[in-house]
């Protein structure tokens, strides 16, 4: 399984050439990621690990706030687990790697390494439960896992991701529900915030629901070439798992009963989502809240700076660094100006602090915004303020932005033939009457490449429509795309 | 591999009767980890996990202080690439997890699982590396990895652990060396700081080095039953691995040459450390500063206690957690005061504030120290301060207690029957007089169990006298001891 590594990208291809070489050619040249000796699984670079810290601290610290703990469940599972509920068995199967020896020892039963870990937790939650009073179980993984992909892209799909799942059992169907949508609702509020990536919130269809779950939830971003991508899920299990892995507790009433369970998930894939929904021809924009730096000094070489200008700039990073500001001072002398300026933009350092000789006796800086390439003379007196209300402006502007794209980008088609022209181009979401079969919506897919994404729950009711491909009453509007 | 998982423990047995029993006593009634269905793998329960968490914060804040940043390699790795630097793959191949089969597709080269990563990271240096200006590499990475064990223990020897894995690339031996020992002494400084376990560095011998390195140095710590455990490593690569992987750069001089390499690591097996160090019979007793809950407050339910007590706990609660302490305030109702006490003496939490109505009308709490079992009344006013100051006191108090422990179990043997009969027991450890040499070493251990933990930095001389074993002039004063 070894293969051969590229070459590293020379320039970045323009996203108007192509969109799919432009993303791996920042992909790459940023430094965020690059492939590996081992086909369809990547190396997360050190920048693009930071993104990544910034990522699991941000949802950490919202799965705590609402009552969550972490822990750790075996990477390996056997065979004899995962066949235990029978659609959960059939979805993942096809796609896992399988451990077949240890050591010399080939092994009586084949392993195979985690896809997702409901039936592994599920192994222990039966242990470990046994009456309402150890209800609920709110426990989240930090974790890699594997599934055997045919077609992969750097971040977005690859065969082996890091992600976090969530993993829940309760006493009752009603709170399963409120615990699968209020991790649904973390997860929009986290994308919106720190990603500055505005999401659609909705239910899946049956045929695209997770293997083994009653009903899924997802956020959808709507990325730069007008194809949507599913940011992350959640999932009301019901009693499945409980009945296949025998989860029961003593109820109230004496009687024994199965958990409800829930599982939420979301990935490294959200790096790639960043990636394709800010960054433009220069390379990436990082919104400021996940940026491993958020400002770049740049000093201007010029008579005896490190003497004047270098003294200064560390001065002003210390007092940037002391606000909470996360700043890189490049003072390499290996580099011109000009090609660090090129280098961070690439890189998509939201603010540029530039600081010459001539700047320093008219005591005054040079603030560059990434996103709109913005210069402006700042004066030293009152900087660091002026630069976190900045970088406060660059992430609500990148949010602005990419909510005017997603709107311009959705249309309403009621008819299949306007529909299918639509569809033919890119047209970002596409929002049809649906008559909620799943054979309409195979047809579709097969027909225009385009699935539902979700059905909103903002979505109007489609009042006296019939679906888009049958002459059935519609019973939903749902949200079409061309997806990752 | 299904494997089944044995009842809980009911009760601890005491260190005297058999200190494994105890130990595993320990680790599943206080919820630290758990068997799981795969053999030989754990499950880290979420406080077990949350004892992670809080090790993996001080490493990470202590390695990106030195310089290092984190990133993510695959877990896969092709048969090639492990079978490239001759010692390491005749070390590691005998216990290491082979996956033959990806979804439908039987592989045409096998890939092992990781049981450490220099192989894959050593290729993707060598794509990343060009010139001495892009030296040194500093690399950190947070993983699981596994290694087919045949005798496993929880946390101390598990065939899937945590660790962290630094992964280093110098342009010269010096520097190599250096990072070498700066990692070392980082591992030291944060055992005895933040684990309140004291450690004895020093080199490993020839036969204990790590597969693949010039030269291993490592901590190690000595438990409560006098065996010796090894609590990290820091190894020198000198070359090995870049020339296996053609690791080159173009040198000052331009020159091309292979960079000097270093590898190190921590793992999960500390958490064991720190219960077998600081354990009773009580249960776990855990520092200070690697405690979930540093204090537990157990409100005294007498009268309308929900109305005068529980509000006056939580108001110290809060006032406590403003100050940084983490934390517990335990107000069931299903359980006495008397079991809540011993349940979180079990779980080894350092500091209990018990309230009560009385306490209430006194404006005082009651303070009972975890590690001496002293209670002491302390008045409301200034608690806050009081409370650091002790957690404080406990941390180092159970440092003193480790270092005396050790220093009464550290003898000097320099004949062999003296050894003998020394290492009959289990004494902790030994220092004796070595000449060297691996076969004198392996007929120690072959007669005694007793190997060479290290050889101190700080071990004197041998001055005059002759090997334990053969006749020759002894070379080092080497520490030995039975380990785990």
């Amino acid at each position: 399984m070894s293969t051969e590594i590229p070459d590293f990208p020379t320039k970045i291809t323009p996203q108007s050439e192509d969109f799919g070489r432009w993303y791996i050619d920042v992909v790459r040249r940023a430094e965020l990621a690059d492939y590996s000796p081992v086909k369809g699984c990547m190396v997360i670079r050190p920048y693009g690990y930071a993104i990544w810290e910034l990522i699991q601290q941000g949802l950490d610290r919202r799965f705590k706030a609402t009552g969550h703990v972490n822990a750790y469940f075996p990477l390996l599972i056997p065979e004899s687990l995962l066949t235990r509920e029978a659609q959960h068995v059939e979805g993942f199967a096809p796609q896992v790697a399988w451990v077949t020896q240890g050591g010399d020892e080939v092994l009586e039963e084949r392993l195979v390494i985690r896809p997702t870990s409901e039936t592994i937790i599920g192994t222990m939650y039966a242990k470990w439960i046994q009456s309402w009073r150890d209800l609920p179980v709110l426990i989240n993984q930090w974790a890699n896992v594997v599934r055997w992909e045919k077609v992969t892209r750097l971040f977005l799909r690859t065969t082996e991701f890091l992600w976090q799942e969530g993993h829940t059992a309760h006493e009752t169907a009603e709170e399963a529900q409120e615990e699968t949508l209020r991790m649904l609702a973390v997860y929009k509020e986290f994308a919106e915030t720190e990603l500055a990536m505005p999401v659609v919130d909705g239910q899946k269809t049956e045929s695209e629901k997770f293997a083994g779950a009653d009903r899924t939830y997802s956020i959808e971003a709507l990325v730069r070439d007008g194809r949507a991508l599913q940011a992350g899920t959640s999932h009301n299990l019901g009693q499945n798992f409980a009945k296949g892995f025998n989860i029961t507790f003593q109820a109230r009433d004496k009687s024994v009963q199965f958990v409800h369970g829930t599982s939420w998930g979301v990935s490294t894939r959200m790096i790639g989502g960043v990636i394709m929904m800010h960054g433009d021809d220069g390379g990436l924009i990082l919104p400021p809240r996940i940026a491993p730096h958020q400002v770049v000094i740049v000093p201007i070489p010029r008579g005896n700076w490190r003497e004047t200008v270098l003294p200064k700039a560390e001065e002003i990073r210390d007092a940037l660094v002391a606000r909470g500001v996360r700043v890189k001072l490049d003072d390499r002398d290996s580099q011109t100006p000009g090609w660090k300026f090129n280098e961070w933009e690439l890189r998509g350092v939201p603010l540029r602090l530039e600081i010459g000789p001539k700047d320093l006796e008219k005591s005054q800086v040079v603030l560059a915004r990434r996103d709109t390439r913005e210069k402006s003379f700042v004066p030293m007196d009152g900087l660091g303020a002026h630069v976190e209300e900045l970088l406060a402006t660059i992430q609500q502007a990148l949010y602005d932005r990419a909510v005017t794209y997603r709107d311009e980008h959705t249309v309403e088609a009621d008819g299949y033939e306007a529909f299918k022209s639509l569809m033919a181009g890119r047209p970002g979401f596409v929002i049809s009457p649906w008559c909620g079969s799943a054979t309409c919506e195979a047809s579709i897919k097969n027909q225009t490449q385009a699935t539902i994404r979700n059905i909103p729950f903002a979505s109007t009711p489609p009042v006296g429509k019939s679906c888009l491909v049958c002459d059935a009453p519609a019973t939903a509007h749902a949200w079409f795309a061309k997806s990752y």
